[in-house]
């Protein structure tokens, strides 16, 4: 199943993404037509998340049902971030081979030379990401004026459908929602300013639009294995990364069991990937210009599409 | 004014705090008593600084009513965080010499031949703490297993009453509601690990109950000069920190101004001010036993006390 949420009517809704996103079912209306009854335990994304077996039931009626007065065209909405406002984002680094490439051009070394910390092969390091500069599908990114260095990431993102604390690795599958696409917007001049510091990210990573996740969400059910997903991204049109979440060091598991260590986790929290080799121009030397238009597919859950402008 | 959100009787109250904390108004409960009406505005924390002059007016008609009935002894509560669970926490580095006396450890070397990145002098630079680790005044702490090497920080923080994007400095302290204490744990064994990584702080910032708010805000009007506040930390009642807000380098219209460049803030957000010098174990060797109770005192915002539990 594929859930989305947008704007259409200057509202916002969620709906069953139909046709790979050509059509969508306005869950609300289409329960309403249904049922004769509302359902504010399909309201937003995040209550569909907490509303557990009781609102994937009220899906499961609906879906099948489908009422043709509740189907709009996706070309009358604007895409919202599935979770407009997630509860958290964490944003780890799982791709070694990404990190390895990014140290080759820091140092001007072989890629073969570089030794990572071994405490990255250890654990699956994240840092919190600004929850609230969170933005969907075909958004314009406006690039703040401190950077010019204009980046993107090419990522994924699990979210959680239930919390806990001291989730063992073995169980951690068993607390994911669905995944998403993420582009982490990054300013990677300022980047390399913040890092030297060791102080963690502020501004690289923290702008207006910066975290984009979407189109929509693939529940779990549909991802026969997270770990042989092919991911490309596009500028223009021109693939520029290939990789695949078979390169991930760590496992979404692994990330859940990590961050959840003597903390606890929350349904909705959004635990993203990190970058796939080769998924940022840092990488391979193509930055943004103003107008460029990124593209990041997935197999499987879609393709997010924004335009930078700068 | 002093507003506290407390648990009473199984459920959370906003207050107003009386006496310096010993004797608590209920504000739902005296708003009642005083107008006869329910009052929404006064429910949460975050409806009181979103209620803007409407909340303000409420609070100033029943402070000045202050009906005995809905007076209770604070011996009666658990104190919550003010913001049980605020819309986003960022903790700056401020005070310059707090990091000088860091590497001077690290190092090896002597305080005046430490030289910090430019940059840190140029910008207030911050990462995102975990919100939903969030208590308050009175919880114990209970340690995490991975860490050994456990240290308090003494800090405060300003809570914004109004949101923007692009805030000049200038214009940036009309955006501050109020003030509170923030003790920002560290597992500082884990924290020497990440750093070396470049990839900001995960797990050495991130434990249950690891950010400690409160005991209360205190409303920004009843601060006069906010670089003028004795800052002290005891550990079991001896005195082990001492340092003055005038130490800050970055103030928090800096910090407001730099956060908000290209990124918009919202009502509500907590922006804290990083360790004062002198302000952890890390810089004067006395890290914390199970057992230990950790006193922070700032002039004027009170006194936040939690005991550490290994």
């Amino acid at each position: 199943m594929k859930l989305a949420t947008v704007e259409y009517g200057s509202a916002e809704h969620t709906t069953l993404v139909l046709d790979d996103g050509e059509r969508l079912l306005l869950l609300a209306k289409a329960h309403h037509l249904v049922t004769g009854e509302h359902a504010p335990v399909l309201a937003t994304m995040q209550d569909i998340i907490d509303g557990g077996a009781q609102a994937q039931d009220a899906l499961a009626r609906i879906a099948e049902a489908s009422p043709a007065e509740a189907v709009i065209d996706s070309s009358e909405v604007r895409w919202l971030a599935p979770l407009p406002r997630p509860v958290q984002i964490r944003d780890f680094g799982c791709f070694m081979d990404h990190f390895r490439n990014a140290r080759a051009r820091i140092q001007g070394i072989p890629v073969d030379q570089v030794e990572l910390p071994a405490v990255q092969l250890e654990r699956p390091l994240y840092y919190v990401a600004n929850r609230l500069s969170v933005t969907g599908h075909g958004t314009d990114v406006h690039w703040p004026r401190y950077s010019t260095l204009r980046d993107y990431e090419l990522e994924f993102a699990c979210v959680l459908g239930r919390g806990g604390i001291d989730i063992a690795v073995a169980d951690a599958e068993s607390h994911i929602f669905g995944y998403t696409i993420f582009n982490d917007f990054s300013a990677r001049d300022t980047q390399l300013e913040e890092i030297a510091t060791g102080l963690g990210l502020s501004k690289s990573k923290d702008f207006a639009d910066s975290n984009v996740l979407g189109p929509w969400i693939v529940t779990a059910d549909e991802i026969d294995d997270p770990y042989r997903l092919r991911m490309t991204a596009r500028i223009n049109g021109e693939e520029v990364s290939r990789g695949s979440s078979a390169e991930m060091h760590h496992t979404f598991a692994d990330m859940i069991a990590f961050a959840s260590t003597s903390t606890r986790l929350h349904a909705g929290e959004v635990l993203c990937s990190g970058t796939v080799p080769t998924g940022c121009g840092f990488e391979h030397g193509r930055f943004l210009e103003s107008g460029d238009i990124v593209e990041l597919e997935v197999t499987g859950l879609g393709v997010l599409r924004n335009r930078v402008v700068a």
